[in-house]
């Protein structure tokens, strides 16, 4: 049925196929992913739209040897596909069947477990510390999304990389969406990157290095001789590149403008992260790098799937769906209301009795409900992004001022802000309200997900 | 004794000095904390760091209407004595003394209470939306240091500046010191914002107004017109400054160069932070501002003591010394030797027998005696900054590549790392070893450094 997903039983095989069979292949993981998640549900809308970026990566990689770090991991289904799980994959997010996220114990190609967001950076720039300690030569390779860098751990780990490794391949994919709308300063900033002229030439250069090559080939498949040549070509774009940057300091500028490279990473992109071949060159060139680079990918969370197009929010993951509508099964008249529902309502009720409360959530509007203060009360709302510590320490803040936040984090994600809840509302007395909801077991997301710690 | 120290009760009297008087003041603080701190010790090195600013500050703004949230606040100690605190300075660390740390059942100048790095950008932020939403008209004013930038928290923080507030005031006190030589990408970022003649026009600026003004009057003492007219003039000078920037990208650059301004921050200096009326007119322009502002000020740890400027490492925190030499007292024959130096020796052994295991540090090479594996094995050695996160998850990546990472960090501050250690290291089970100094109590430092909730 699926002719070439059929054929794919390692990642090795993926390098077998021909440009237009792997366009092919993109076509049937969609689908695959489409038609089985429908049954239990999952997080669709990230997973279609990182088809080309997983099929590239296994293109240009070779796992288990090279080491895929994903950040959260929900993203990492198109992975399992390729990587010898694809006769088991219905039973993703079930009781004995696959893990929804990324699992050691799983596989040899899942080198990190994850579920929570922010890690990915750190933990790929340990394996290339361990690498380097070692003498060997594999590639590290770190994806992690623009929400991630909400996060703060993600600005540790970019504060290490330069002087920790000279070897080191960061892929922002990048769709403008944690679970809701991103939020925040570093949002706005990869906007203008996006919208900035300049930073398309790297996208033109290398689309002009790719229709240079032979018809039908990729890099990878390119002899000895043409593949170094490719690689001196892009190095000259790059250097090309950085000339005219270095003479627009020297016109009265200063640094260079990018956070990125201000971090001592070298910044490659935007690239549209749906275009294979695009996204194969700009691997072949990331890999050469004798620098850490940062590979700036746009993607499209659910592309290729209407429904998930328009409702990114509800797509990010969800329960069982009809897959060829989209739709989700109506709620049978007479079932009780979720907690968060009523959760937010109350919030609601409660906010417009008393002027000292607000509503505080990290990236979780819809799940924890506080959407519904959102609409209400939006002045009384604050969404600080993936930043459950910022949360915390921005709501003792505030009630140091006399107001009573509320801080409405999932239980399994409070643990991240341990430190500040002892250090910042504990010992300083203040009334900040925690609503950990999603206590006790996560039976579909499972043990990354479970709220066994609570604070008591 | 202290001629002006003795006329200061209320930091209001700090406005009614000149600026001659201010500078005799600022010699009596340092003498105040040279010789006050010299029995029980304290720390001493980041205090005499800021005499000129934490006067300036008080010049400019008005405790406790305006708030100051100072990032750890070890280094609060001059905003201790200038708040009615200086007839019991010398009971400072001790039982039933002055915290070393702001408290805020100390005083009602102290705004916020802290210890653990990293938590102001987040709390302060907090306290101008508790302003904005009951719309009084209060300053906050954050003073972070460069080391709290290695913390990811703070990131967090700025990154939700911009779009929650417009007003707020940040003050990196950038010394280039955490407890040791602060390491990392925006250490070195920061640097080259010092070396950069560019930014150095800002402290011009500033000087050739200040120089314009009536003698021995500063900026807070002109009249209303004279104020208005200095206000006016330092607008234009940012005027132009950002017309200049604006030409450089167009011709042929991008967004600026700055990462504060990336966030969203008004950047503004660098500037000597030894430079009263500099300060002063800094910060009445900063107070102006109707966006978010960073007042870069340079500052060296242990001005005006010439042992703390030769050891800022010692003189960073340290126990009782001799308060003309500095010099600490010589260990007693036989005394056992310190927890940390035993420990730094076995790491060094262990790590010659075997080539799996590394040390990693979040910033305490001394605190946790890993210096010595600094020195005697550099490549197996990792200080990461005041980064706890990051630290156990780059240690989880090496373990997944067969390392054997040793964490040293004192028992307080690992709690940041509380989920890193739940999700990262025991859910994967890998073989990260956690060896935690200072468990228990902490006598001098206080609640916000013990070490009582040790992960089991």
């Amino acid at each position: 049925m699926n002719r070439y997903l059929d054929m794919v039983d390692h990642p090795s095989h993926v390098k077998k196929l021909t440009q237009e069979q792997l366009g092919q292949l993109a076509g049937e993981i969609r689908h695959e992913l489409i038609t089985k998640l429908a049954k239990n549900g999952g997080h669709l809308g990230p997973n279609l739209g990182v088809v080309e970026l997983t099929l590239a990566l296994h293109r240009v990689f070779s796992t288990p040897q090279d080491k895929f770090v994903w950040d959260v991991s929900h993203q990492s289904y198109v992975h399992k596909l390729l990587t010898g799980r694809k006769n088991r994959f219905e039973t993703i997010r079930t009781t004995g069947g696959l893990n929804g996220f990324s699992l050691r114990t799983e596989s040899e190609h899942d080198c990190y477990g994850a579920g929570h967001a922010g890690t990915a950076l750190s933990a790929a720039l340990g394996m290339c510390a361990a690498r380097d300690q070692r003498g060997s030569d594999e590639n590290v390779v770190c994806i992690f999304g623009d929400a991630a860098l909400t996060n703060g751990i993600s600005f540790e780990g970019l504060n290490n990389i330069a002087h920790t490794t000279r070897r080191f391949i960061g892929i922002l994919n990048d769709n403008e969406w944690s679970i809701a709308k991103n939020v925040g300063a570093i949002s706005s900033y990869l906007n203008k990157l996006i919208t900035n002229p300049r930073y398309n030439q790297f996208q033109r250069d290398v689309e002009r290095l790719v229709k240079r090559m032979p018809k039908g080939s990729l890099a990878i498949k390119l002899g000895h001789k043409a593949e170094e040549a490719l690689k001196s070509a892009f190095a000259e774009v790059a250097m090309e590149q950085n000339a005219d940057r270095l003479e627009a300091d020297g016109r009265g500028g200063h640094g260079s403008s990018l956070i990125f490279e201000e971090m001592g990473l070298r910044y490659l992109g935007p690239i549209d992260g749906h275009d294979l071949p695009l996204l194969i060159s700009s691997l072949e060139y990331a890999k050469t790098s004798d620098m850490p680079v940062v590979l700036h990918v746009l993607t499209k969370k659910g592309k290729g799937y209407e429904a998930a197009l328009n409702f990114p929010e509800k797509f990010h993951g969800l329960g069982p769906y009809d897959p060829v509508t989209g739709d989700t099964p109506a709620v049978k008249p007479g079932t009780p209301p979720n907690y968060q529902d009523v959760f937010g309502q109350t919030m609601v009720k409660l906010c417009q009795k008393d002027n000292s409360i607000v509503g505080i959530t990290a990236a979780m509007p819809s799940g924890t409900g506080l959407k519904a203060l959102e609409k209400a009360m939006p002045r009384r709302y604050y969404d600080v992004g993936i930043a459950e510590e910022h949360a915390v320490l921005f709501a003792a803040g505030m009630a140091t001022m006399g107001f009573h936040p509320v801080c409405a984090i999932y239980s399994t994600f409070l643990q991240r802000a341990y430190d500040c809840i002892v250090h910042d509302v504990a010992l300083q007395d203040l009334p900040v309200i925690f609503c950990m909801d999603r206590a006790g077991l996560s039976a579909n997301d499972g043990p990354t997900h479970h709220g066994l710690f609570d604070i008591a």
